[in-house]
């Protein structure tokens, strides 16, 4: 058995004076936690450990990115300040266009380099070149559930059959941390056949699925008149719903479909940063809430974000609920950072296991360096956390119980490797 | 002479590829900015120089913060997710009831601790105990305008002799560095005669005012019912806008308001973290911008924020306009860097004399390291500040050419005295 007691560290605690305990440890045990809580009270079996000085930092759940296209790193502020159909047409599509596997692992590689800086340590993925994105998360180390992209409004041109495959090679790959299911796109690029027969295979072989849903008005209303419905109630009609279903983005979501989402036990990952950049609006995350769908958190693609930063979503999640419905109560800083966590975790399929730092959850955890001027004086971690934190405070990410990122370094990646191929790529994406 | 060279840099040039040009360097002299371009081309006169290697970090201007209470930060997350009345009359009112002198100035070093870390080089200070903010404003080395607060809606107690007495002894003190003008509260929180005393003391000392306007839309319709017009046009029927006088928050403001503020000249500082946090909505910035008004960037005080990141409000300046008005090329990142740059240098009446890298401006400025995942591939470095960087990035701080903060140290600054006696405070505050 291997073990590392991470010691001298800060755990939230809820009960305690400002919401979180000092001289606490967490003790991992082959990339489980086997224990977390105040230090003296920790009573280790036999055997021998390695210890971790956390110097203070205070130890939270790797956060969760639960909507990404992790390889558009490659195109990071290449298209803002544009309207939607010209940021598509004109820039996004002629880009990916141009991609090629190389690029596309390379991209993923810059982009799990930085989700471990920022603290992430899964991420709920919707792409193509799936095997080299697979690939990537592998070798980065990171936990990923990994959704083939599938678009055909004629058939599907072959990409369920490649989904079902790259499932059969990669479900379970990289000591379980890698899960696969099927992406059908959006309704709007995807004929209700495709999607019918995505909710089929994916009943087949016991996998979930990953859509885009209602990101803005228009897809949504247009939608309504091609089918008489909106897209939740597509989706639910066609079958999609008897599976774990992810739903990104939501920003057009009707009374009716909230309350379907919420009956139907599927979880909303939740792009503010990428729905304001592109001009969508504001999901109503507070009705959801009220209603009891689980909200995680996205950060959607680098193209319109334009960063990988889930601390920076954990703000906007909990701000602009209170802004835009002129109600400061309407989403907490504890709601927020639950959405990071729990939510991510419920999104990749892993309630229970991930998002939260308990005997028997695996080790995907971060190290948070408080000890800064914007967190004086201490009066509640938590809102000191979403309010005025951010990935900057970040010193260590840990995935399974093996350190990925340590102030600065990656123990795992040649990070000058991936800043040279992933510029190499963007140079050939973007020249001549 | 004392001139400082900093080599090795990058430089904004929005001719250059991705906006940016390397090899670069910036001399300083007796805090003047004498050079800022390419290093081959710099020709410096006879006399020794010292050296300062940037290591390939890119220059910018030092952000400014145009409106806040900076001792505020002592109340950093004391009061969060709740409604506005609550959070004042509860929570805030009755702690700054027991703010005493000590506590303003370690409430302050506390704040110049984390802009100096932000990169944060001046600020625009609207509060009380101002002897001890402009005390710890010149200890910390920073560049601000202090606005004695003024409230009074049965005679101003005494305040206006205050501020003119504050004015007296400390307008032009820290080196020039520190300006003192008169802060009118708000409408709301003065009588008629009161503001109008003030805009006549402004205009004999030849000073600026500083004044809360149509935060939120209760506060602007009330003073509708009250003066039969707007917050704005009362001012401006008072005198108030015959001098000087920086605009805060305006979250409420009317196409007249917006007109005449354009027509005045007056500088409109938007806070769009306050805004949400505390539920007042967003700033018709667009709009602004539109009509020709000087937009400035302010934090307002940390209690509602909860930091004093000048980078967050840049981000929320241009992705709130995207998302509200459902345009993507609503405000774009060299619009909302500029606010935080020549739009606060113009709100601190240091309108050509800070806010920008050129000769002849004073040495208020930052380096930021772009080698980072997030900057990465470089492809528009307006939109990789705005949209991904922040103020982790910013590795070294200086004011007037003196460096102030570099890379986690604060040269003139004890910082654990700081922390301590910044933590001493609150606990006098908050407890018993």
């Amino acid at each position: 058995m291997k073990r590392t007691i991470i010691r001298n560290c800060m755990l939230l605690d809820d009960g305690a004076e400002h919401g979180v305990i000092s001289g606490a440890c967490v003790a991992v045990e082959d990339g489980r936690i086997a224990y977390a809580g105040p230090e003296d009270a920790y009573r280790p079996e036999e055997g021998p450990s390695d210890t971790l000085d956390a110097c203070g930092a205070l130890a939270l759940p790797g956060l969760i990115n639960a909507h990404t296209h992790v390889a558009m790193a490659l195109f990071r502020s290449a298209a803002n300040d544009l309207p939607l159909q010209e940021w598509l047409n004109d820039r996004i599509w002629p880009l990916e266009a141009r991609l090629d596997g190389e690029a596309v692992y390379w991209g993923t590689m810059l982009g799990i380099a930085e989700m471990l800086a920022n603290g992430v340590t899964a991420f709920s993925e919707m792409y193509f070149f799936m095997d080299d994105i697979a690939r990537a998360a592998e070798a980065g180390g990171m936990r990923a559930s990994l959704y083939r992209a599938v678009v055909g409004l004629y058939g599907d041109g072959g990409r369920i059959a490649d989904a079902v495959r790259v499932h059969r090679d990669w479900d379970g790959a990289g000591g379980g941390r890698i899960r696969v299911g099927l992406g059908p796109h959006a309704e709007y690029t995807c004929s209700t056949a495709v999607l019918r027969s995505c909710a089929e295979r994916a009943k087949e072989m016991g996998c979930g699925l990953h859509i885009h849903v209602s990101e803005t008005r228009r897809e949504h209303e247009e939608c309504k008149e091609r089918h008489g419905m909106t897209p939740a109630k597509l989706l639910k009609s066609l079958g999609l719903f008897d599976v774990p279903c992810l739903l990104a983005h939501g920003v057009a979501l009707e009374e009716g479909d909230i309350q379907l989402i919420a009956r139907s036990g599927q979880v909303l990952a939740h792009c503010p940063g990428s729905n304001l950049i592109l001009a969508s609006g504001v999901a109503p995350v507070k009705r959801m809430l009220d209603a009891g769908v689980t909200v995680a958190l996205g950060t959607d693609g680098a193209a319109s974000n334009n960063n990988l930063d889930v601390w920076q979503e954990m703000y906007l999640a909990a701000v602009l609920q209170k802004g835009v419905l002129k109600d400061a109560t309407a989403v907490t800083a504890a709601q927020a950072l639950a959405m990071a966590a729990e939510g991510g975790a419920k999104a990749l399929g892993c309630d229970g296991s991930i998002g939260a730092l308990r005997p028997g959850t695996r080790a995907d955890l971060i190290l948070v360096d408080t000890d800064r001027p914007h967190y004086w004086p201490l009066t509640d971690m938590k809102r000191h956390l979403v309010y005025s934190g951010g990935a900057r405070d970040v010193v260590l990410t840990m995935v399974d119980g093996e350190v990925l990122y340590d102030r600065g370094e990656y123990p795992k990646l040649d990070i000058k490797r991936v800043r040279a191929k992933a510029a190499e790529a963007a140079a050939r994406l973007f020249g001549g």
